[in-house]
C-alpha cells in the first residue's frame, strides 16, 4: 500500500505537524517531513487529529437505519420494551446483516473505527443475528473493526436453551459474553452470574453486562460481580454497561463500589442516558481511577429514535448531560468515545502516535474541547491508513 | 423579485407538493403547480419544508464565536459567571456588531430565521451592546430577523443607573424589557419588578425575565410576576425565560403555578440546561396549555462551549433531556423551535401555508420527528422567498 503524507494537521497539543503514514501504520510525525515518492499527500488545513472514534457500546443487529420512520410505540418499561422490539423485529423480518451494514456506513462517515456491539442472543433469535453481524464484519473488515458481545436480551435463566445459545456464540466468534440485569429480569442473581462467568472461564472471553437495576439492587449485583471476578482470576476482563444504580447511591454506598471497581478493574460504560434516568457521576470515578468507556447504545431503534451513532455528538451530549464545561471535563468525555474504548476492546497500538495503527480523524477546530463542543461534520476519517470518510460521507459502496 | 418554485418537497402531512414563492411568500401549495416564466425552480429531492427556526433566547451580543477557542474559567455560581464574563469582555474587548455578525451566520446557515435576542444593558457596558447588535441588525435584515430585550445582565435595584439606561434602550428601539432574579441577583423582588412592569407601561414593550432563582424563590417571582401581569393589563405579553422552579415544585404548588400561567396568559421559555439543572416539565405544561418557545441561549460563550446555535439539535436536545421518544412529543420540541417562538415574537404569516411569508427550511427528512432525531446538517434555508444558506452554509458574504 503506497503511503498518506498529511500535511499541516494540529496534533492534540496545539502543534502543527504533518504526518506520515505507510503501511497502515502513523511512520512519521514532524514539522519537517516531505511526501515519500509514491505517497498521496493531503492538506490537512490545520484539523485537529483525533484517534479514531471508539463505539464501546452498541447494538447494531437491530437498527431501523435506512427503513422508513418508525414512530416510538414501545410502553415505558424495560420488559415491555423487550417484548415490543421482538414483536416489531419479527413483523418488519428485517435482515441483521443488512441493517447493520447500513448502521456502520453512518457511524463510518462519522469517524468511527472500532465498535463494540451487543448481539441478541435467545430462543426467539437463535444465533441468526450473530451469524447475520458476522458476515457484515468480513464484508466490512477493511473499514471498521467490530467486536462482538453474545447479548441475551431476554433474559437468560428465565428462557430456555440460552446458555446454551450463549456458548455457542462464544464458540462461533463472539469475543465477550453479555448478561442483563439478573435480578430484574431473571431475578436469580447468583444464578445468572455464575453461569455468565462459567462460560467465560470455560471459553476465555471478556464479560459485559447490561445492568440497568437502580438503587441497591444495582449495587448488590455489582456486588456479586466483583466476588466472581475476584474469584476467577478474570480482574480487567469485565464490564458494566450503563450501570445506572452508581447515579443514585449515597455517597458511603458509592465509595464501595468505586473501591470494588478498582479493585478487580471492572470498566463501567455510560452513554448518558436520555431524560433524567440516573447515570454515573463520570467525574468523580475518572478521578478515583474507575476505567470509563462510551457508545451510542441503540441507534434509531424501537427503544429510542434519538440516538445517531455519531460518537463526537456521543461526547458532547456526555459532557451536556453531565453539566462539564471545563476542557478538562469535555476531554474526559472525548476519552471515554476515544482511548477508553480502545482500552475495553483491547485495541493494540491505539492512539495519535509514531507507531500507532493510523485509525484516525481529522476535524475542523481548535482543540479536542471544541471538536466535542461542535462536533463538526466535515470529517476525513482513515482506517489502516486508508481514507474511508470524507466531508462527512463514508466512502463505501452503497448496500442498494 | 423573481419567483421560486421548490418542486417535490414534502409537506408536514408527508404529502409531497410544489410550493409556489412570488413576492416573498408563499403563493401557492400543490401537487400541480408549474413555474411561471420568470421563476427558478429548485428540486427539493424530497425534503421536509419545515417553517424557518426561532431562536426565542440567545445572547448574541457576548458570544466568542470565531474568536480562538476559549477555555472555561469561570466559578460555579451565578454571580461569580456574571462578573467573570464582564472581566472576560472588558480583557478581549471584542465588538458585539461583529460577534452577534459572526454568530448570526452560524444561525443563518443552520434555518434560524428569527431570532430574540437578550442584549446586556448595565452601568459598564451602558447601551454600546445594544448599539452594536442593532447596527448588525440594519445590516443583517434581508437575511434574518432580530428581536431585541434590554437586558440587565448584572442586577436592576443593585446596579446605579439600569434603570435609566433600560428605558432608554427601549426608547432607542429594544422591543422588551428583561429582568433577572429580582430575589437571587436584587435581592428586591417587589422593586425590581414594579421598575420592569412600570417601564414596560410606559413604553408599551414586551417583558421578558431571566428567573433562575430556584424552588420557593422562583415560585413566588412567578405569583408576582402574574398579579402585575394582571393589574397593568399586560395578558400575553410577559414572558418567563428558564424558570428552573418549575422543575422543582411540588405537585399541588406546580398546578397553582401552571393556572396562573394559563390566567395570566404567560410564556415560559427553556431550552434543557445541561447537568441536571431542574427544568419545567415541558409536556405537561403543553398539555395544560401553557405557551412555551426555546432558544439557544448563550453560544460558545464565557457561561458554557456547549450551546450551537441550531435549532434544530436545541429540538434534539429538548427532547434528549426531557426523555421524549414518541412522534408527539418531539413534535412539541419542535414546535417550541418554530411556532412557540413565532408567537411570543409577534409574527405574523409564520408558517408553511399559502399566504405566509416565505421563511423556510428544507432537510432531508420524512417526518419532523425525524428533522429533530437526525437534525442533518444538509439544509436548504429561505428567507422572505430569497435563498439564504445551502448545504449548512449561510450565502452571506464573509465577514472578514
Amino acid at each position: 500500500m503506497a503511503g498518506l503524507l498529511l500535511r499541516g494537521a494540529r496534533l492534540p497539543d496545539g502543534q502543527s505537524a504533518n504526518l506520515a503514514i505507510r503501511g497502515g501504520r502513523i511512520d512519521a510525525i514532524g514539522a519537517e517531513l516531505s511526501a515519500a515518492t509514491d505517497a498521496e499527500t493531503i492538506d490537512a488545513r490545520g484539523c485537529l487529529v483525533l484517534p479514531g472514534l471508539v463505539d464501546g457500546h452498541a447494538h447494531l443487529d437491530k437498527t431501523l437505519w435506512g427503513t422508513p420512520w418508525h414512530p416510538h410505540q414501545a410502553g415505558p418499561t424495560l420488559r415491555e420494551r423487550i417484548d415490543h422490539e421482538r414483536r416489531v423485529l419479527s413483523a418488519l423480518a428485517l435482515s441483521p446483516a443488512t441493517q447493520s451494514a447500513r448502521l456502520v456506513r453512518h457511524m463510518v462517515a462519522r469517524g468511527t473505527t472500532h465498535v463494540r456491539t451487543h448481539v441478541d442472543v435467545g430462543p426467539q433469535v437463535g444465533l441468526d443475528h450473530l451469524h447475520g453481524v458476522q458476515r457484515m464484519r468480513d464484508a466490512h473488515r477493511d473499514w471498521i473493526d467490530v467486536q462482538i458481545v453474545a447479548f441475551p436480551q431476554s433474559g437468560v435463566m428465565i428462557q430456555p436453551d440460552v446458555l446454551d445459545l450463549l456458548d455457542q456464540a462464544v464458540l462461533d466468534g463472539a469475543e465477550a459474553i453479555g448478561g442483563i440485569d439478573p435480578i430484574g429480569i431473571d431475578g436469580n442473581l447468583h444464578g445468572q452470574l455464575d453461569a455468565i462467568f462459567a462460560i467465560a472461564m470455560r471459553r476465555g472471553c471478556a464479560i459485559d453486562i447490561h445492568l440497568h437495576d437502580r438503587g441497591e439492587a444495582g449495587a448488590l449485583t455489582i456486588e456479586k460481580i466483583a466476588e466472581r471476578t475476584a474469584v476467577l482470576g478474570l480482574r480487567g476482563r469485565v464490564s458494566i454497561s450503563h450501570a445506572f444504580c452508581l447515579g443514585m447511591l449515597e455517597p458511603a454506598r458509592l465509595e464501595q463500589m468505586i473501591a470494588l471497581l478498582l479493585e478487580h478493574d471492572i470498566a463501567i460504560m455510560s452513554h448518558a442516558p436520555a431524560g433524567g434516568i440516573p447515570f454515573p457521576p463520570l467525574r468523580l470515578l475518572a478521578e478515583r481511577g474507575v476505567r470509563l468507556f462510551t457508545g451510542s447504545d441503540g441507534v434509531r431503534d424501537t427503544w429510542s429514535p434519538l440516538n445517531s451513532g455519531d460518537m463526537l455528538e456521543r461526547a458532547f451530549l456526555l459532557a451536556y448531560c453531565s453539566g462539564w464545561r471545563r476542557d478538562a471535563e469535555i476531554e474526559l468525555a472525548l476519552r471515554m468515545a476515544t482511548h477508553g474504548g480502545a482500552q475495553v476492546m483491547g485495541l493494540r497500538d491505539y492512539g495519535v502516535a509514531v507507531g500507532s495503527v493510523a485509525d484516525l480523524l481529522l476535524v475542523p477546530a481548535e482543540t479536542a474541547a471544541e471538536a466535542v463542543a461542535a462536533h463538526p461534520l466535515p470529517r476525513l476519517v482513515l482506517k489502516r491508513g486508508r481514507i474511508v470518510a470524507r466531508e462527512g460521507r463514508s466512502l463505501l459502496p452503497p448496500l442498494h
